[in-house]
């Protein structure tokens, strides 16, 4: 039992759902947002770093599953305003492009990497704290934007090492779902807003799952009831067709029942002007114009869809820009075996008006019962081209892609891609304590070279402790100078490395001669050092 | 006046006391973070990233000028927690060393770096989130580590371009002002710490000001009346001694009226057989003992102290390890020019036990009246022996510095020290927007040369509209293909560097010439390119 007159410790705990990441964890992040930011950079896009705390206000209520005020943010009240911690970087962006606007330059290219926050029940590998990478263009209504976003991920896919036939863009319009739910009479907003949130669960709940949720609803796996958007059987039917158009389009090509003339229909709609150049002097047409498999089944997922919206104008629309989009892509060499045109990716958040994309990791990894699966998601994104008019009252329109750090790190370590740990410091022991000012002075002379080092600062007096330390440390090489030593101006170099292997496999011989102890001058100890590095 | 079936646009604003940050801004940052953290990593620190959100419980409340609770902090309960914002790195990480103690090293060398939040009441250039880049060694007592901690906040000054010369690094230590409070008879904790948060005032209400806040209160700049620590007159005038211990030191050495023999006491002291082998061999020593005028103030400074202190045991302790700690870093060459012991430096935070010390730019900078000002305080920190041990009961010492990296790049923007703005990126103007897809091409051969360029997504019809977006963008060239140009598979380059320049004071006949546009064809568009931004 406790005594009352001790003050209670403090519990050394994070909150809830939240970690610390050490030393190599850092260092590897760091390297793939330096790199992914190198591409951006180079594609012209400019850095910004906005704050983390926004007024809710300005971050608005976007994300899905959230219905209460505040819910799913971290949220606290200042005087009249309730402040929050962002739970992504594209709100912010719109808050940052409405108040700067004047001075920004149109569009404007950014790209943003940090934390954002999402107050979510946390479970295992899930965290409320995560990094973001983005980037953004704001201000153009050009599908060819759209399109270099989805370039730009491909080319970052492949600088952090993920390259093609290890991941698809699986691509996708809003305007199309929205066309759907016009063709089937669904107007009101706050319904459709409900079939999208039920649509984002199908991974979750399974076509069984949707279909209950979207008509009078299910019990979850706890017994309590969900009450269902409630739409009507023939309408469920045509948002659940929606979802499976690819996979319908990918039957039909399989039995050869494809679109009579298809290929005929496929070289019509590239031949047109724009792609004059193309057929004339680059393979990629001819190769277009082909038969490929992927591109057919592209071009007939397309088919069915037109099929879906009927004559919803909103429909047409989305099914043409999901068209350009593929072909601009494919005429730059990101083609159909990568960027998959699908139905049934709908991205959770409100804010999304056109096309929204995923780039999902194809490859298997174990999950933690050594099942294959496959990685699934790293990177989303699309247009919004009111979230910003949410503040201006003008159309500003905008698209954006969001790379998920924390996954593809995790995704990259599944696959051993990951570069290795950092090397420990070289230890200089101490043998005498009162000599620290010279130990420190042999610091400064390696670290003067480059040469990652320091003085051991623990109890000195039992020298073993000295190298267990070096040893927990991933250090290449401890470096001893006692007395005798320091008069004749030399030290002792132990290499680490090769002590370790020699007490693994040497013979009594070997270890007689220690090779891997060394004396070396003072003056000689950086040339010793940069060989023995290498 | 607003209709009221409109809906109110949101504001874009941000939070009182936060702000954006814009290419060159997150970029230097960077740049900056990135050198800090090469000179810690070879020190032997390794990075640790903490969440941002911690419980209240494990921050503790060692802000100054923080009475009630969660003030200075942005907190929010969630469920029996309170969570907070960290308002710096140092409580994290006494909290992540109590939490991960089993598998960290001993000593652990560890930095971080990253934005914390203090809710605090914004002024010009003041604000409530702020970047700190710190580096701390746990659990070793020894003053070489502070030392050590001292001689890497030099060389890391250096590495961002702050010479000798332009700072100092003021040392004091907190054992010192125990031993005066001692040897006044204060040994009230609440007391003592009232003491040091009205010392800490020193720099905003003067020693007048101090003075009435240590005895009976004062009347602040409002009228309100604060209330005073209420210690005797006696008490008071130690405190003003100590605080003054360095100016009286400084007054006595102008004077000549030095202690008798000091000369002599140096060498004494440094004589010891820690220093036998300096002695002998290395000039510095022989530095050391003379009468430099630098040494010896900081030398009349101990002795100042060792006066005030009386027979308190503390208040000797911490007079020997600010000696030692001074003695070290002199052997070290990190000399008395620099290194300056200064009673006046408390530090305002709660939890320091030992050595304290803030790195000071000496050099002026011109205030917004254009009155010449020194710029302060960039870096500071000090031993806290007991911040882990609130968490585990055990005995862990600690030291470490934070560098306030945001004052630090306003200083060096202050003195044009900075780099220039990074590079805009190479326009490709969009004649024909059919083209899209080959004008994406030749921003893809670009990039993948290394260059950077972007296709221009704007409203193309107006062409001067491109060449102004490309010259709000810093770009230095921006590329035109026509179908003329693109049927002759060639683009013309305007170089904007050479173009900016000739508008200025180009003659007529160097304008009808125009040499900043250029003919190149599509293929050697690369060469020409790297010709040009060179």
């Amino acid at each position: 039992m406790a005594r009352k007159d001790k003050p209670r410790r403090a519990r050394a705990e994070t909150p809830k759902g939240f970690r610390d990441y050490f030393g190599a964890e850092v260092v590897e992040r760091k390297a793939m947002l330096d790199a992914i930011a190198e591409i951006y950079h180079r594609y012209g896009f400019d850095a910004l770093e906005s704050s983390a705390v926004e007024t809710v206000e300005a971050l608005g209520k976007f994300l899905p599953d959230v219905d209460r005020p505040n819910e799913g943010v971290f949220a606290w009240q200042e005087d009249a305003d309730w402040l929050a911690l962002r739970y992504d970087l594209t709100a912010p962006l719109a808050r940052v492009y409405a108040q700067h606007r004047n001075e920004l330059p149109t569009p404007y290219r950014r790209y943003a990497m940090g934390p954002v926050w999402r107050n979510e029940k946390p479970g295992p590998g899930r965290f409320r704290q995560f990094y973001q990478c983005d980037a953004d263009t704001v201000g153009t209504a050009s599908v060819a934007a759209d399109a270099e976003i989805c370039a730009m991920l491909c080319d970052t896919l492949k600088k952090v090492g993920i390259n093609p036939g290890d991941y698809v863009v699986r691509v996708n319009n809003r305007k199309v779902l929205n066309g759907v739910l016009e063709a089937i009479g669904l107007e009101d907003e706050a319904h459709r807003a409900a079939v999208l949130r039920t649509i984002d669960k199908f991974d979750k709940v399974g076509e069984t799952g949707v279909r209950e949720l979207l008509g009078e609803g299910r019990k979850d796996q706890s017994g309590a009831f969900i009450d269902g958007v409630g739409l009507a059987n023939d309408q469920i039917e045509s948002v659940i067709v929606f979802l499976g158009a690819r996979a319908k389009a990918a039957a039909r090509v399989a039995r050869g029942e494809h679109t009579q003339g298809a290929g005929i229909r496929l070289e019509a709609r590239t031949s047109s002007a724009a792609s004059e150049r193309w057929r004339s002097d680059d393979e990629r047409f001819l190769k277009m114009a082909s038969d490929d498999p992927e591109r057919l089944l592209n071009f007939e997922t397309l088919n069915e869809l037109r099929g879906l919206v009927g004559r919803s104008e909103v429909g047409l629309q989305g099914i043409d820009e999901l068209e350009e989009m593929a072909d601009l892509l494919d005429l730059q060499g990101y083609g159909p075996d990568r960027i998959v045109i699908d139905p049934s990716v709908v991205r959770g958040l409100g804010y999304y008006t056109g096309p929204v994309f995923e780039a999902e990791l194809t490859f298997e990894i174990a999950d933690e019962k050594g099942r294959p699966q496959r990685f699934g998601s790293v990177a989303g994104g699309g247009r919004y081209d009111d979230l910003v008019t949410r503040f201006t009252g003008q159309a500003v329109p905008a698209t954006g892609v969001s790379i998920g750090v924390d996954r593809l790190l995790a995704a990259l370590h599944a696959k051993g891609r990951t570069g290795g740990a950092a090397a420990g410091p070289v230890i200089v022991t101490v043998m005498d304590r009162d000599r620290m000012a010279e130990y420190q002075s042999i610091c400064a002379m390696l670290r003067g070279a480059g040469i990652r080092a320091e003085v051991y600062f623990g109890n000195p007096k039992n020298f073993g402790n000295q190298l267990k330390y070096a040893d927990r440390r991933g250090s290449p090489a401890a470096i001893i100078q006692g007395s005798d030593e320091a008069a004749r101006d030399v030290v002792q170099v132990k290499d680490l490395v090769l002590g370790a292997k020699l007490s693994q496999d040497a013979t009594v011989e070997e270890w007689k001669e220690n090779p891997s102890q060394t004396e070396v001058p003072v003056g000689d100890l950086v040339t010793h050092l940069q060989r023995l590095l290498k």
